[in-house]
């Protein structure tokens, strides 16, 4: 496939006027229209003439009309059964960083149940000196923290381990999420029960499971639980919606979105992992000799163009491009992403947004001049650890093909001159 | 009203059985239930031996029904018309920061207007070398940024310059949302349009409308247009709502919301000020001699307790409770924020979700003891220019109570044994 790409780095023509800002590179426009018979500037429109809709319309808003395609979406092909299934957030429609509930993918094993706070409960119990029982109310009096978080399921982009298959960013990399969450220190709990957080816990482990039928049980070590897990109960400021754990969820930084555990039921704390249904047979990762990874729980450094890619092709001819996607590490920080417009032979480093926060989706530009020529698109990703994304070939290479878990490789999009976009591989 | 108040910093008991967090204080249980004779953890309940809901219910999700009361509301009496007027964010029942835009207030002058996409048009014209008319598609070709920023109605709080008013958090002040923007500097379209910031400016202006019926004009000073000012097109990383502007509005960040022009249809680069009725027989503040105050644009240090409030009480008795709030500065960060439960007589720092960021809204945390006597509630929020928020009385010495704007005093509410609040007055 790389052989007929001829994309490479623009130079940068000078179309501005005026000075450049200083700081990101601004690139210009050049499309600009004249007003004239431009009946949108020359002759008075509806809305102009005319009311909206009053205050009262809408208690609580939905997006507008016109973006109905901005949706999570589902592929029957992929599972039996939309009950024990996953859909996938719209990423290539999105910026900033920041997925409203109302289109953050889902994944449930047996479902979203509908769980109310009277109805809740959560328990503590095993190696603790006092087993507890908390109501809803109850949690809410304990100190709460605040932190914006990604949640990647461990099978993202798992469908490409074997080629490049499914045709736009919101299936291949779009069973990830990332909100602000307000809760409870896990650890605040764990104490109220009576662990010591100052005894000796290395060899200790809980075990979290859900309310819903699956139960959904995961192994945590105890490190873990007492540094950074949170009891959610609300995000991006409101309540969990039904299927994201209302009333509470489970948040594990950094970690595989299936330890997130919804509409979290108990917490145990254990001599060792349960080595549960959802940490052998499913959630490890199978090698090339046939033995498998477990204990897989990191998510590590990647990235992904959001746009342009296959769901959002340029509506344009050559002239400057806004080159944007994401990136996050469940290990830290991100520090720097890269991007290639021809394969992977030439590098430039993005802009981000903002400096990358821990264990939380960080926003990438790349601002070019697009000579209209066809585009071999990826991006890198590095974390504060040092770890650099790696290719699919390099992936391949220590895991082989038969995983399903964890591909963080570099994503490539073929854009072809007429702006489209497809899920390729490079060779 | 304070003669009637006991309430006072309750001792701390020491009721947790492991070691204390280090850190913020931890409050502790003591409201824990044994599991005997509870039938939701003895009995297995129905949502844990059936099916939820398959991941193709809702491409795009709402808030679980039992959320239904946390939806914008209006008041009825305040407008002739909802068609221009105003509804409120229900911060009293949100945490964290981020405002869904779901639920984030609304304020017409003449309803929400439906504008697509395709039909949008951004005229620059004026004082500038070349005027230019740019269409959505153009927008997404300038270099973007992100950034999170409250927007206030000057109005918000206006209607208890005269006294205790309004019985809730949302309606005192629920004209506030915060959210994540992606869009375009402002700056970077007037350079495209050749305007030379490195020019002299100091004496220029800018003129801003909507495409709606009302236009809403502003005039801005050319300082503040190149400095922060985003054209936005995305909040909270998808489309703007209808309501708030779709396809594009100004941010304004810090500044009074009407600012914030919404469905953004031209600027104009201008010698001074158009003096429109927007900023001269609204948007201005009458102090008690009946001159007013104009160009009030940057929104003072504010804060509230969202919880407990008169739409959230307190659901249980004397021990650990959580009081929380908002914060929030048009000038800067937030610093500080004190707590005090005897209507100013003391005051306890308050802990920080996180550090303040420059002009969006911060969210802070008391966790106390409540011995379940009377409170009188009060936050009072410190920038990092050195401001602190005023008392009513303060507020009122220097502003009378004509205004309507602008008014950012200190608000008690009184919290009786009960658990219930409501809005008062302290003098």
């Amino acid at each position: 496939m790389t052989e007929s790409v001829k994309g490479k780095v623009p130079s940068r023509r000078a179309f501005l006027k005026g000075a450049v800002a200083a700081g990101g590179a601004v690139a210009g426009a050049g499309m600009v229209r004249a007003a004239e018979g431009d009946p949108l500037i020359t002759e008075v429109q509806p809305w102009a003439s005319g009311f909206g809709e009053g205050v009262d319309a809408t208690p609580y808003g939905l997006p507008i009309r016109f973006e109905s395609d901005v949706v999570r979406r589902n592929v029957e092909w992929l599972t039996a059964d939309t009950i024990s299934s996953i859909n996938f957030t719209p990423i290539h429609a999105l910026d900033g960083t920041i997925t409203p509930q109302g289109c953050a993918f889902e994944r449930h094993h047996s479902g979203a149940i509908e769980l109310s706070k009277q109805d809740y409960r959560l328990m503590i119990n095993g190696l603790v000196d006092t087993p507890l029982v908390f109501t809803y109310a109850d949690l809410e009096r304990f100190p709460r923290e605040n932190h914006v978080y990604f949640c990647e399921c461990a099978a993202n982009t798992g469908m490409e381990w074997a080629g490049a298959q499914l045709n736009g960013a919101q299936f291949t990399h779009g069973m990830i999420h990332n909100m602000e969450y307000s809760g409870v220190p896990l650890r605040t709990l764990l104490e109220e029960a009576g662990l010591d957080p100052a005894g000796d816990l290395s060899d200790k482990w809980i075990y979290v499971e859900g309310a819903d039928a699956s139960s959904n049980g995961r192994s945590i070590p105890m490190d873990k639980a007492l540094d950074d897990v949170l009891v959610a109960f609300k995000a991006n400021g409101e309540a969990l919606r039904k299927e994201h754990g209302y009333p509470v969820r489970l948040v594990v930084p950094g970690w595989e979105g299936n330890m997130w555990v919804k509409w979290l039921r108990r917490v145990e704390v254990m001599d060792g992992p349960v080595e549960s249904r959802e940490e052998t047979s499913k959630y490890t990762d199978t090698l090339a000799d046939g033995t498998s990874r477990k204990w897989t729980w990191e998510m590590d450094a990647k990235s992904v163009i959001t746009s342009p890619s296959p769901q959002s092709p340029i509506p344009h001819g050559a002239g400057p491009l806004v080159i944007t996607g994401l990136a996050w590490s469940g290990r830290g920080a991100i520090d720097r992403v890269d991007v290639s417009i021809d394969g992977g032979e030439n590098w430039q480093t993005a802009r981000l947004a903002k400096p990358g926060e821990a264990k939380a989706l960080t926003r990438f530009y790349l601002d070019i001049e697009w000579d209209g020529s066809e585009m071999l698109l990826q991006s890198r990703a590095m974390d504060d650890t040092g770890y650099v994304q790696p290719t699919k070939e390099a992936l391949r290479e220590v895991r082989g093909e038969n995983s399903i878990y964890h591909n963080n490789c570099i994503q490539t999009w073929l854009v072809t001159p007429n702006g489209e976009a497809e899920n390729v591989e490079v060779s």
